[in-house]
């Protein structure tokens, strides 16, 4: 069993690993669409807007002289795009912000909130995410999860997986990067934190991606902690 | 009455103004010393600790080529010196990270955390303070204070009054600096804040520097809220 006494600090990635954020949009877009008298197959929209997710943070990688692009940002741009592509009518202004505002008002998993409550007892707590730092407190605040501090890539100016953002983390927690555990769903994720020394934990959620789902149904790497959810983390970690 | 209707978010100057470092540091120091047996003035290496709180912070101001330092390094290089001038006897290294983290160990006033908790209902709060990220979490898991980000002059690479720091501030919740309310019980805070159009908040903590207190005793501008603690504030924001 691997040696977890001396973290300090747990960071986790977000959308996926707190929260379902397909789930929770595809509910308030479809609820929200049929009130507004717009009619499209969210559900469609949500799978391909989170599609080009990757895509959009890897143009503002290859492109550092154009500076850093918030996710609230390349959210708007793709869901710009993919209005068009799936030639959805009538949407204002204030409409497709309140559909990039979406991603602000993911529900938590089950085990999300009593766990990182658990957590919290014993340990600094704080989300490491590519969300922007309004984006993660907005979410914080819809959802009920109680971080001490929000950590975003935003902070950084660099995407995960780049290793500015775990080792920049360490540096603002004041802590060896060993005293600090990296939990996500997400095994790639994981792997870029634990060849920078962090500390991993994974939990799986195997829903994420709904029938779309094709990977990270379970741990692919020597990860120090591998538990079905928030509970079991809170346990491994004596909380 | 000032209209403050449109303000989203409090952020809150902290030593002084939401936790009494004073007291605080006195009383840890005075306990310690006398456990660890070691024999100082304690109260007056506190006042005179905070005595140069301010021309270390001008120091990395005047000197940006040599790259921004935290407060926690600035707190450790003055004790360093007062260490020496004092004649303090027998400190490890051990004891000066001790005392120097005892900036991390502060007592609130009496009605800070049943305001802030209040303000939480309806606010985004976080400090916005001079101290370091690690600094002001590890405070607030001392001292129980509910923020919902930590914003941290760390994070723009300013001290305040630099006006980065509240634009800063502003620019990571993406809102306008009108939707953001400065708390300070500092007028000189509050002055730089309004100049850029922040809202602005001020309580008077009259025993911040025990008999040495020359000013802050009242409001001397033209604030938003005038309040006489938390409560007041708490009271006028309709929380």
């Amino acid at each position: 069993m691997s040696d977890v006494s001396a973290v300090k600090a747990l960071v986790f990635d977000v959308f996926g690993t707190v929260v379902d954020w397909r789930s929770s949009l595809i509910v308030d877009f479809t609820k929200w669409g049929a009130a507004r008298g717009i009619n499209a197959d969210w559900t469609a929209l949500v799978d391909a807007w989170r599609g080009v997710y990757m895509a959009s943070m890897d143009e503002v990688r290859k492109h550092p002289e154009r500076g850093y692009v918030i996710l609230d940002a390349l959210h708007r741009r793709s869901l710009e795009k993919l209005v068009a592509q799936f030639d959805i009518k009538g949407l204002t202004e204030a409409d497709l912000d309140y559909l990039t505002r979406g991603w602000h008002r993911l529900n938590p998993w089950p085990d999300s909130v009593s766990g990182l409550t658990r957590l919290k007892t014993k340990f600094i707590i704080s989300p490491l995410s590519n969300g922007n730092v309004a984006l993660l407190t907005n979410m914080a605040k819809f959802a009920g999860l109680p971080w001490d501090l929000v950590l975003s890539a935003e902070l950084f100016e660099h995407y995960k997986p780049d290793s500015e953002t775990y080792l920049g983390a360490a540096k603002l927690l004041c802590l060896p990067p060993e005293q600090v555990m990296m939990v996500a769903a997400h095994n790639n994720d994981l792997k870029a934190a634990q060849k920078l020394g962090l500390k991993t934990a994974f939990v799986a959620r195997p829903t994420e991606y709904g029938p779309h789902q094709k990977y990270d149904f379970e741990a692919k790497g020597d990860w120090d902690i591998v538990a079905k959810d928030f509970t079991g983390i809170a346990d491994r970690m004596g909380c």
